[in-house]
């Protein structure tokens, strides 16, 4: 058991946090050996199992990033650009692999990432589940094999506390079917159709969002041609997914050389 | 034969025209004794069989709009607000029942049809489909019986070719999900959401509008809760659908009194 | 918080009874004071959230069925026909509610169901989720509004571990189907569907299951006529839905006259 | 015009008959120079394009099946099993392209087919459409990417008068999946569901059937695992689909040497 790669998690008081925390705990291929949160989070000291109302499990939740990232083989980090970006220095310092499943990062960000993985394994993408990135795969795939004739539309159903449309899972599917079709995804997107919008441009790349409930996750790919309609569907209804994926990409990362990954490297797809 | 209601079609040469035409044609229940277009419409003065592209039927297409209307009991129309409003007049003056698949209509239009109608029988829908009739019923239940924890979400489907969005099918349906609800459409809408919208407006009733390919309609109204869902569903895959229901209220209309009338009281619901 | 009903939940160790005991600690309407389980079952005598690996509730798992009823002013119980009959007998004595979940009954179980009834509230229901009931009643409906052009299909989907199919939602709306078109569901079905089945059967009433990975419950009730569908869906994600219906029948049970009642009564559809 | 590759259409007064009949006139890459239907058949002597309600073509239909086929480039059909197998002789001595939609083979049909095949193009496909040829690929490849932890469950839906189940189709996707995971589908189908199924079967393919109005036809592959699912789905709203997909085959037909291909060949797929 002391021989699995420990595993830290940034941001573990969060819905996510404890997600992966639980999920880590329930592996037999890691051990949690950190829960970081921030300066002056009421759970900071408290026991990580008896703050998420479990058993405890003597470890205490940290505001040390840095001690409890030296005790870690990687470190699973969903939260903001900003932490992201100062925990990938520190996870570079200790060469431990960095999983990031955090979003909306502006270049700088991005700059700074990809300075950190020339010394680290970094491993991160807007969405950690097989199906979606196999998805992705797919509507490439079908966009450059289908011509124009074939009409593209990205449907997608979150709960009602998402404040942003389209999703970046979205987003994603949206990219890779321009580049099945060899077109820029910004000069080709249909956004927001409301009143009188005209006919449907020939090529244009469509996106619709409908929120409800509590709707994890769901995303339709349509190609509807004249006669007939392919739709590549996902449909998410458990975050754990997005957790075990984050795992899969610690442990993936423990051999690799330094770099920047995605979903797709640690699928082999 | 001869005894079978007489049935003038209004707009006869385009899509919908010709849809109408073949329905009352194959009916043993109608005649059809006019098919009327535009002065100056080309087809004018042709056989309206072989202006399709079929075997002749012994009837020309007229420009003569009061001659044909003397000859039927009904009147369908599907064209414009200003050549509906027109031939309401008409109508009312042969005593004919005056089917309305017509849309877009504005206050003056909607106060010159009423006029008509104290004279003659009006029949007039947004659509004419059994199924979309009813679904329009269970919206309005549905939303009666379940509260805001349930957000409403309207989604329709259209070919590439529709100029406006959502559709004027869906807006009866949100329409009908407000009236279930107790509040004004106007005030609950989120159309085209795109960008950071925040979170959804609780009891909000949301509009996504799909495109492509050759969809005749589809439309779902889905009621979003917690840990489940209800999803009431229309697929359109024929518009001969609503020529059916043209004529189905043409014949409806034959011992009626005077008035306006809708899909509703047609199907009986 | 003492004057909250007391709830008791049988079979309190499996996957329903530890979703029934949270929901019931979660709500600030009932109290949990009983959680039952067959003598020489291994949590007997253990503390019901440390069992559950929480933290500890002060709530010790029981074998004393009668005791812990008498204590209740509800049970739940989504156990087996036979436990269930013998609890309705302590119930019926106590003078508590018994909320039923359990499935699989015989005439001789309903029986003697229907005699505890005499001297007690219960709540019986093969699904207590609000949305189902609702598709129960528009299924009605909707089959008492279509005639037989229309065919109808009801289409589920279960998760991998589902050993009977169709599922008792699905034979439920089947049922409501026949109702509403008044036959009899016994000589309608078409069922198993494989090989030369011939066409479809005017009238009939098709079923089809689906099963695959932790899929909890989805139903779709299909009325596919010529050129246009209806279709009434409902989709379950979270199995909460079910213990949350049943705590409402709990509760509402508390001021009813003795009888039978299923969520019909308690949603007031 | 006199240059177009002449096509001769088997069994053109069935349904799918007048179908390609109607595709090959509506196209400006190919003539129809030939229909033929089986002697004695009532069609037989009439303009084409009268018998179908239509404007004469000049062109009437023969069942001398010789005569046609020698004057044409390549030959449509679908029509049954033993009718095609006697066209395959004729087609191979005329050095045309035959196009073969008929489904239903035994060896006994293939091995003459092959045969056929030594001498001319002959292009068999189950389905001619773009889409589910497509599909069937995508099918192959997400079966191969995914292990048994994702159940693979093949839906369609067709119209009433559909006589078999699980649809043609259908078997093709199953047959795709089971060749992507290198399995063997007579050993790991799941069909026709009813009763006391047990538990699903790790690694099982399963086949449902719905059927109703006049559905065209619908398929959805679904890879169902824990917490997540793709669904691979094709629509065909317009039989038109299939004919132009025969179309295409033909003309693809005509540079080819000799042998037996599918529609993946002709799609390039």
């Amino acid at each position: 058991m002391a021989d699995l790669p420990g595993i830290v998690i940034m941001g573990a008081s969060g819905r996510m946090g404890q997600m992966l925390a639980q999920t880590v705990l329930q592996s037999d291929k890691a051990r949690l050996v950190g829960c970081v949160e921030r300066p002056g989070h009421p759970w900071i000291g408290r026991d990580m199992g008896e703050a998420m109302g479990s058993a405890p499990l003597g470890l205490c939740l940290t505001d040390d990033a840095i001690a409890a990232i030296a005790r870690a083989q990687a470190v699973i980090d969903f939260t903001t650009p900003e932490a992201t970006v100062a925990t990938a220095t520190l996870t570079a310092q200790a060469r431990a692999v960095h999983v990031i499943g955090t979003t909306g990062f502006g270049p700088d960000h991005l700059q700074r990432i990809k300075a950190a993985a020339r010394h680290a394994v970094i491993v991160r993408a807007g969405n950690m589940s097989l199906g979606v990135n196999l998805l992705v795969q797919l509507t490439r795939k079908v966009a450059a094999a289908l011509d124009a004739d074939f009409d593209i539309e990205v449907v997608e159903a979150h709960h009602r506390h998402k404040v942003d449309a389209p999703s970046g899972t979205a987003l994603m599917l949206g990219q890779a079917a321009a580049e099945g079709r060899g077109v820029a995804l910004s000069e080709m997107s249909e956004r927001g159709r409301d009143g009188i919008t005209g006919e449907r441009a020939r090529g244009a790349i469509g996106f619709s969002a409908i929120r409800g409930g509590d709707i994890v996750g769901e995303h339709d790919v349509i190609f509807a041609g004249m006669g007939e309609r392919i739709v590549l569907r996902h449909v998410a209804t458990d975050r754990a997914i997005f957790a075990r994926g984050a795992l899969r990409a610690a442990l993936w990362g423990q051999d690799r050389k330094p770099g920047e990954y995605d979903m797709l490297d640690v699928l082999g797809l």
